[in-house]
């Protein structure tokens, strides 16, 4: 047992010293270890297989930390491997970079890691570099994580807006709003009779799978602030099409649903976590949805709706349940702070 | 002019919706533009010259956000620049994720920006992906930036503290201190009669034309937190070697070394942002020192010290102005926290 191992995170964790090597080598290495980030380089060294390669980031500031169905750690390694994956890429590496307040329990900080280095594992990536600085108490809330990755696009795969034409399917890998409700469910602290999850998790096997095994695919997206709602509003303004989707064909839980409803939230502007929107040629959709609905990930999966001309503007427009219409609008942003 | 812009961040900014676009393509956008992140896709492509690559991040949560001689943008691109650089690579691309609190001046961030920005146009380096979370007054700072980046190893190059040996020299590139003096200093308002400035800057240009045009070079690290004390420990550490370095060879500016006396601070263990060290072979080391004196950001260079046997442990020895010795410490890491 290492005695000078204090159970909180010090300012002087972060100061670049003997007690932030030990923070490296104790807490942080032992969980995440692979040869690449064990020689504590300032850069990983890392051979890819094709110079053809995709790079995203996103930084994770979640509240509460952690939630039914996730945490912060899972959530930084699941929502950066979803960006390569909706891309056309098959992730390879990331990096992870916390800042973290003064006073953090040391313990919270294994939990989380431990969590984020199971997602890697889990889905073949490899975490290799690193950073981590702490700032003092009040500066920043408990924790806060960046995670970048590496993909390798996959042969033959090139996906883009201008790729999109009148006919075209809307697909949804599965149901939408369980991680925004999940989370701001446990802020507000409502319990419901059914109890409602995130539905964090990383999508690159089955975007692979879909991209390797059809054709039709023209893009993808997943759907994380701002909802199914903004996701397609991205879609019709960068391909000038418009959308039509079927209030009826969206899979929604009922839970979730209800916990919206009771809350005055538009399903439609809740965010998600494991979920991707993919535009596919009509002759590709019933395969794409078959590959979808094999994979634990998509066994909700549906076609929502269709690419229709653009005959005024690019909207987004929903024929709710009772056979209306009405135009699905890009959210103003108000609706959920640090949902992810 | 956008009358539905205000002046400060608000919590909508990191919404996803039509205010996190309107942050996007108003402010950032703008600034970085290239053909790379004009798609605003989920993740960048490149198409890169090799698929041998280094990866690398750091966050910045550097206090205040502006500093004489840089500011947070301008160091977050220049810190992961100079990652890559000591990693033998030649930098591509950076991604740039900013947290924000809630009431943050947009014209601070515009600052902010233009300056990330020109650093990296400055250093032929594309920033393709990005990311903007906001968080509400008090759960931050004001402004952390996270970069990570892309580097393509130059060919030929293979840098690596197994490389070692008895006898390599060990190259300073320029004064040592001037960072986190500057940084300090300014947090406790002290003037000085001569002002001090950061060192803030890139290396890769001068990194990559030593590395082609010498052979000798076997490692390089950039003293940033914890400094050249820190860097040095790490360099015998990692190789069980010793280092002796002599104090009267070692750069570094009269005020800095008038602030660090004044304040009580062992300059050796001040971080740096522009400077970098590097074990070369006694073959090369004056050819290497020559490259650096005839760049601006070398002008300073001075081969430092030695790599000796490490006779006991992996030591680092200072031989002090007046000919006595002393062990460089590994710093525990107190003494200076939020200065990158």
């Amino acid at each position: 047992m290492n005695t000078e191992q204090p159970p909180k995170i010090l300012l002087a964790h972060g100061g670049g010293g003997r007690l932030t090597d030990q923070l490296i080598r104790q807490h942080i290495l032992p969980k995440i270890k692979n040869d690449t980030i064990a020689e504590l380089a300032d850069a990983a060294k890392l051979n890819l297989s094709s110079p053809q390669v995709c790079f995203s980031t996103d930084s994770y500031v979640v509240k509460p930390l952690f939630f039914n169905g996730g945490d912060i750690g899972k959530l930084a390694v699941c929502g950066t491997i979803n960006d390569l994956a909706v891309s056309g890429a098959k992730p390879v590496a990331l990096s992870l970079s916390l800042i973290i307040e003064e006073g953090l329990e040391i313990s919270l900080l294994d939990k989380i890691l431990s969590s984020a280095a199971a997602a890697a594992r889990e889905n073949n990536v490899l975490i290799v570099a690193g950073d981590t600085k702490v700032v003092e108490l009040g500066a920043a809330d408990k924790l806060f994580i960046n995670t970048a990755g590496i993909g390798v696009r996959l042969t033959g795969v090139d996906l883009g807006l201008d790729k999109l034409a009148v006919g075209d399917k809307v697909l949804l890998s599965g149901t939408i709003g369980d991680h925004g409700m999940t989370i701001i469910s446990q802020r507000q602290d409502i319990k419901f009779q059914t109890e409602i999850q995130s539905d964090c998790a990383a999508l690159a096997e089955l975007t692979c799978s879909i991209l390797e095994n059809t054709n039709g695919v023209k893009f993808m997206r997943d759907p994380t602030r701002g909802g199914l709602a903004a996701t397609l509003n991205e879609i019709v303004a960068g391909s000038n099409k418009a959308i039509e989707i079927s209030e009826v064909d969206i899979p929604v839980n009922l839970p979730v649903l209800a916990a919206a409803e009771m809350l005055g939230f538009d399903v439609l502007n809740i965010a998600n976590e494991g979920k991707f929107v993919a535009i596919v040629s009509p002759d590709s959709a019933e395969q794409a949805l078959g590959i979808c609905k094999e994979h634990p990930l998509g066994r909700d999966a549906a076609i929502i709706g269709r690419v229709i001309e653009a005959t005024q503007a690019p909207l987004v427009e929903l024929i709710t349940k009772i056979g209306g219409r009405r135009i699905v609008q890009m959210p103003y942003g108000r609706e959920l702070p640090r949902i992810c």
